[in-house]
């Protein structure tokens, strides 16, 4: 019950910071460099933010809020405490920046270090990803499930990203990259993990394999993977941790084994 | 003049290709396999084919018509013999047939082997990239250029593919896929080569790379990135010949020599 007014918050906030979003899209706007210049930090980035932030905050004070603009203000609460939300307001910034209609807001709830609400907003295509603990994922309001028709790796079609900075030791991460690519039906690579994982639980891709993400790049979108039946691990196969820098695999929970082998 | 007949005919047929893909993406449909599990063809990707391939050889009867599904109708004419018209009429069957919305239809032509005619058409959101041999690129008949604001590959968002025959030798294909990776800002698999050409010359994305590609996944795009101030060679830096299996790499033009450098 209490979860379905921290969705119905989410959404709103979601579709609201999407509008943003959409209005600017291949628009000029000014652009910022952050770690590095894969990872543009636009005006439109900081407005969905705060808009966000702000929202949240005003409706939750006591709620600890981790986002990628102002990670620092989460004030030293560390997640675990409480109710804690993960804010991507624009995951896929470079596509953004560049004008590849690929893009999302993600937000994340846990309690006590368990997900329970994720909302995934596609505004580009105005797809709508929800989940709540225990009661499925939604696009757009009606029930989906993970791709159960394909069992193997070999007709997973799978996707992957590569860190924003390219001096992260090796952007291939020590991964047998042929291995996993010879093994698959296909691989793509779209730039938003958050979308990605949304497509996983809809059936739209198989399986998704990154390193070095954050902990708001992932919140939402492995709430939507699980709770359409699929599976959520670190590259080791442990239960995902939403520590600040984080390894995932996610999939239709089938070809999950398989994947992980490949990856080791 | 001439070509511009041309033109409005592969508009026209593209267009009319492009609605019978969008009004049965998401959907039910009957899938087949070709080659191998990742190059599905579906029946839109016949019907498409069909409708292009009669519109096409209805009108103008003496040129030959090469196409995905019907190779062998070409009846043994060989490019560079008058008009030759290269089509895909479903360039993504994969993204198609999985959900993922990046495909589209690509219409090209070549008069005595030099591409005179591009036409790539996304019916998903609705975008048509034209070009006519010494007119320029336009999309939705506004003039694009490719992105002159990157001139270093550090800059570049790249983009390439993996050939969907997985027995293919290695998909990594021999190439030096660490350091081109370190190389670039970063780099994005989108499953639309003729899609991703298009993109190019825009502006949307930097440089595309890839391997194992038939002539008719490149034709219209390639002349999209030439029209557009772009630079279009195979992966040696020669002239792009428009062969059955061809490799390619194209660009903005700053980037290229670093690119066919990064991937030697």
């Amino acid at each position: 019950m209490e979860n379905t007014v921290y969705l119905e918050t989410a959404v709103t906030l979601a579709q609201q910071a999407g509008d943003i979003i959409r209005s600017r899209f291949g628009g000029d706007f000014e652009r910022g460099f952050k770690s590095g210049p894969s990872d543009l930090v636009t005006e439109v980035d900081r407005q969905a933010e705060d808009l966000i932030t702000t929202g949240l905050r005003a409706k939750f004070p006591a709620h600890t809020v981790i986002g990628e603009e102002n990670d620092s203000t989460a004030g030293g609460q560390e997640p675990g405490d409480d109710y804690t939300w993960y804010v991507d307001p624009l995951d896929g910034t470079t596509n953004f920046v560049y004008g590849i209609p690929f893009c999302c807001v993600s937000i994340g709830l846990s309690y006590h270090g368990r997900l329970t609400v994720g909302v995934v907003y596609d505004p580009l295509r105005r797809e709508l990803f929800t989940a709540e603990l225990g009661r499925g994922t939604c696009l757009n309001g009606r029930p989906v499930r993970v791709d159960e028709t394909r069992k193997y790796l070999s007709d997973a079609l799978l996707v992957t990203g590569y860190p924003s900075d390219k001096n992260y030791g090796g952007r291939l991460s020590g991964l047998n990259y042929q291995k996993i690519i010879a093994s698959c039906n296909n691989l793509r690579a779209l730039g938003s993990a958050a979308l990605e994982l949304a497509y996983i639980s809809c059936g739209r891709l198989t399986g998704i394999w990154e390193n070095t993400l954050m902990s708001w790049d992932v919140a939402a979108g492995s709430l939507l993977v699980a709770e359409a039946g699929g599976r959520v691990t670190d590259l080791a196969g442990n239960p995902l941790e939403l520590r600040r820098y984080l390894s995932i695999a996610a999939s239709n929970g089938f070809i999950h084994n398989e994947l992980l082998q490949s990856l080791s």
